[in-house]
């Protein structure tokens, strides 16, 4: 810890600096809208000055980040884990719908998410990778119980649940769902699982 | 037709107008970056009002759809049409692979592609529908193929056709591949294609 610059204030742990800087950028990018808030701003609402944002998230994107990790973890805990008394090829599909549902309602209730999304595309975000290694995970254990009651023929299941979340982004990507209609959408989920569950339903699979 | 308004200047097919429009667009989001070029930026190149400018396209979201077709058409000119004597996992693998390389290329050679996606995000744009219906259509004929050599089992080609384009929207969306490194992007294709294949070869499937 360093020594706090100013005798006036007490100092803050730095960890609930950082929390408040997130609440109140969040705040405003769903009063504002995303594209009309800048670092400053979120400062200025803070009392802050910009440098001492700066300090705490060096862009607009590690803001976007921290904020998407918040959002990422919360629909995660939100999950309802696949019944393990379901087959496998219908605990994918309800675990598919369930996540896309639930994107669909994060997007439909914020949609400063939406814009954080496209603000970001194309840029490599942590909380990306770590959300895709969860669904990765996931995916590879009900692949695990299908080949386990001889329903998959899987060699790989943690490689063929990487392919699978894939071929999957056209029903969890948000920039590929956010303005879809919902009925197109639920029948596209149903249409792509049962592709993938086809394959992995292949005896001559190599 | 409509009579000229003016009769200092002699009028110019509508047809004509447009594509100085697009032209002096594109050349403009090119050199400057697609956001900082407003419609108005546009007219004043070619000295016109901007009233005249929307009068051919009535927002910058239908001049990015007009550019966007244009490319479109461009790129699937360019494209070799499966080779008929090669099997039919083979062309299709060749075929995703080909569109692939030619998104990546326009990507990079045209980064003012990647912001009008951007900012399209989410909007309806009838040159992304026209461009999926060509996909299904070219994916349809290879299973087809494989179905009359007996290699796939499919019972609706077109349906199967629309599902597998929705489950390669990984490798064959700017959104999803135009920061994604080239090697991570050849085996993500490879693989998704594989899986794809794997469903239509099932003998079992329903």
């Amino acid at each position: 810890m360093r020594t706090a610059r100013s005798p006036r204030k007490p100092r803050r742990p730095a960890a609930e600096t950082r929390e408040d800087i997130l609440n109140t950028a969040e705040e405003l990018f769903r009063t504002k809208g995303f594209t009309n808030v800048a670092m400053a701003d979120v400062a200025a609402a803070l009392g802050m000055s910009p440098a001492n944002v700066f300090k705490h998230f060096h862009s607009k994107t590690h803001l976007v980040d921290a904020i998407s990790v918040r959002h990422l973890e919360a629909m995660i805990d939100r999950l309802a884990r696949p019944d393990d008394h379901k087959a496998p090829p219908e605990r994918l599909l309800l675990f598919v719908e369930q996540l896309m549902e639930s994107h669909l309602r994060d997007l439909q209730k914020s949609p400063h998410i939406f814009e954080m999304i496209v603000f970001s595309a194309g840029q490599e975000l942590p909380c990306a990778e770590q959300y895709r290694e969860m669904l990765i995970d996931d995916i590879a254990q009900i692949i695990d119980a299908g080949v386990e009651s001889g329903i998959y023929h899987v060699k790989d299941s943690r490689k063929t649940a990487e392919i699978a979340t894939m071929a999957l982004a056209c029903v969890l990507h948000p920039v590929l769902i956010a303005k879809e209609k919902a009925d197109i959408l639920a029948t596209r989920c149903r249409e792509v699982v049962a592709l993938i569950d086809t394959a992995l339903q292949n005896p001559l699979a190599k």
